[in-house]
């Protein structure tokens, strides 16, 4: 049995001053750990149908692809400006250190598709509530916001709590 | 069988003037085609003894992460400067639109590890040989330079001719 303390790893002050970071990359290096990762992911959204899942970038690709092959369904890549080259639309958020603007493709979603919004962290929350924007304006139905890890005292629940959030680790 | 060119799309100037770029989302969203791709990527590498498989940001994560997982190692992402959080390396290195840098964890690699480094596309040469260098600093051996698809007009065998070098598609 993995014990994620060993695998993601504190690094103080990063990006900036005061911030503390969970730097996952000891995670990603260890097949055992990874596995077990995404085994606890898949739990999370074990009982519901989903069309597609959406991934943040870009640790949000990681295990995005992952959950999306596991379901067998579409991956869907949520990007930061100029960086998905056919038609965009984009929806812009604070986050928690500074401002910033996520695009999807335009196709990228079907009316009615059942999505799973997938990234590493839920902080403050700015990130999720944009790409849920992004996956309703093309009409689809975000079924689950997933996450590796909430950091709870970044309130991020505030700002997406009408939706399903899941976390596999709560600090 | 999937045909790759119904799930790769051409986009005309992008990012710049002049650049077809291949725009591989319609292949991520598509389950069925993503998964003959990894089965061709694994090809590429079938009789290869690999420790650990480097993604290089972003697109190279995709099936960078695909993979490890299929071969049980331990998964490196290569990132933009300013991602990684602790302690790195870099190498800057020229592309086919403008001037870049790479940068690793120092203790992504171990001496001796024997590296898949993958990403989407050989373009320039200038990526991959940057990736190469960086793996080596840590006393990893590249095993194989893996990628979807290899854009040999723009001669990047030039830079990396000395590794293996293996793509699925070649235009």
């Amino acid at each position: 049995m993995v014990k994620y303390d060993d695998y993601i790893r504190d690094v103080q002050n990063f990006p900036s001053e005061g911030i503390i970071f969970k730097d996952i990359t000891p995670l990603l290096n260890n097949y055992t750990a990874r596995q077990q990762m995404l085994k606890d992911l898949l739990r999370l959204c074990a009982d519901l149908k989903i069309d597609k899942v959406v991934g943040i970038e870009s640790r949000g690709f990681f295990f995005g692809m992952d959950i999306a092959n596991s379901l067998q369904v579409g991956f869907v890549p949520l990007r930061k400006p100029g960086k998905l080259p056919f038609t965009t639309i984009s929806e812009s958020y604070g986050l928690e250190y500074g401002k910033d603007v996520l695009e999807i493709h335009t196709d990228a979603i079907e009316k009615g598709d059942k999505v799973l919004i997938h990234d590493d962290v839920l902080a403050t929350g700015g990130t999720a509530q944009a790409a849920c924007k992004l996956v309703e304006k093309l009409g689809g139905e975000v079924v689950q916001l997933n996450f590796m890890m909430q950091l709870s005292f970044l309130k991020g629940i505030d700002k997406v709590g009408n939706y399903d959030v899941k976390a596999v680790i709560n600090y």
